[in-house]
């Protein structure tokens, strides 16, 4: 293992983002989990933070275990995460109904937000992204909202890279029942939010300014680091290619460019703005 | 004055809504100012929240005291206050752009939210009523979102009643930049939302089931109150006919339904659902 940028000296948390950075569909990035024990090596404080609101934090430490990167359940912030213990904090009486994923509802429980018996009691619908999703669960959705639930969204990107190239995402299930009810979505809970940020920094306890975002996605992982002060990473293993680097305006550049998240170990790729 | 409901003896915080409650355009609601009077010879503490977006505090305040009623400027709660809080607290490095009338602006200096010299510069547009926009305003927060500001909307009303019948309200300055830009708003902040209810709370210093919220909509007042276990009263001074109480949902219905705030004072016309 090489020296470490000479940024790491200033750096005691870390924020790594997932989909693009660690994995990408089911397989691991060469090398991540050699860098995230580097990482640890160096006494970092971790956090993996990302916009998964289909998933439990549950199902997401099984993921990582399944690659040999070790983490405590913590350490890990998705989306629905952030989107239950919002709900948690902040509306504690209110009933929530759920258009998506399995591991949306799970993280709801986890947080003993109390889920709505039929779709008309609901005071929330809370949307993420529903990959085996029907129409009667887009049915449903739409009566829990046509019956005056409010609507909020774990986030709201519009594609993720599956196997067969772009796959529609949570905006997709958000613009349906928008476009039905002509209601719209209240609060977006996802990076580059101040909901998932504050999160992480919570859990690490660290000032921004001595915090580093890694990450591929430039809307949300980098916009979210120069928001509060981080440093950041842009990692070109997920979302963003080279060529998409030189048309980035200056509030989306990152601090450093690398080829994958294993070149935080080394420095002769990174390339600072 | 009369002996008051009997619900009165349990309150101790109350949340009076402005528009439709309070006055009508320039027009106070007969005896809006007595039943003002009134609460605060019963001792209870009071605050005034309203969605209204494109005024400021001090705005308020001025037409407050031309209506002869008498308060503080921390006992107004306006969705501009409420946003200008949420920036400066959550994003204090970030600079903003608006689409709306003066009072936000000046609510936004008034919180020392850090403005955009121009668009191309926002790191957020944020999206309230505009009475005298022009397709100048509208292009420049175009601008401000299509070079990556993110948006957010001090309310999402459709229409307001004035002299005329109903006007354009909020969401149809969002609609504009929406449409345009393919982006979507990510944080709503007037009522029902918990921004404002527990900005009132904190002003009110009183728990919720012992607040009482006036007002004359059903979506923002009635529902805000019910979503914190507060108690409601409908006034049909605004927004609401008497016609439409049949179809309410059952969460929509408040405690109880007055002709005006000023029947806060006696018994006979509250209904009791």
């Amino acid at each position: 293992m090489g020296g470490g940028l000479p940024l790491m000296e200033k750096i005691e948390g870390v924020l790594i983002d997932l989909d693009g950075t660690i994995w990408r569909g089911n397989e691991l990035i060469p090398q991540a989990d050699e860098a995230v024990a580097y990482l640890r090596s160096l006494g970092k404080r971790l956090v993996f933070v990302s916009n998964r609101g289909n998933w439990s934090r549950r199902m997401c430490h099984e993921q990582l275990r399944r690659f040999g990167i070790a983490v405590a359940e913590e350490e890990i912030i998705l989306s629905s995460t952030v989107t239950a213990q919002f709900l948690r904090a902040h509306y504690p009486l209110c009933q929530v109904w759920t258009l998506g994923d399995e591991g949306l509802h799970e993280e709801l429980q986890h947080y003993q937000v109390p889920l709505a018996p039929v779709p008309e009691e609901a005071d929330f619908l809370v949307i993420t992204l529903h990959e085996t999703m029907t129409y009667r669960d887009l049915d449903l959705a739409f009566r829990a909202v046509h019956h005056g639930a409010r609507m909020i969204a774990t986030n709201i990107d519009k594609m993720f890279p599956n196997e067969h190239g772009n796959a529609i995402d949570v905006a997709g299930m958000v613009g349906a029942i928008e476009a039905a009810t002509a209601r719209k979505v209240e609060v977006v809970l996802g990076k580059p939010s101040c909901f998932m940020a504050e999160a992480a920094l919570r859990q690490l306890k660290v000032p921004p300014d001595l915090c580093l975002v890694i990450g591929d996605s430039v809307q949300s992982d980098i916009r979210m680091g120069r928001m509060y002060g981080m440093k950041t990473a842009l990692v070109l293993t997920g979302n963003t290619k080279r060529s998409q680097l030189d048309m980035l305006r200056e509030k989306e550049r990152p601090d450093y460019v690398i080829d994958s998240i294993y070149d935080i170990i080394g420095l002769g790729k990174g390339v600072m703005w």
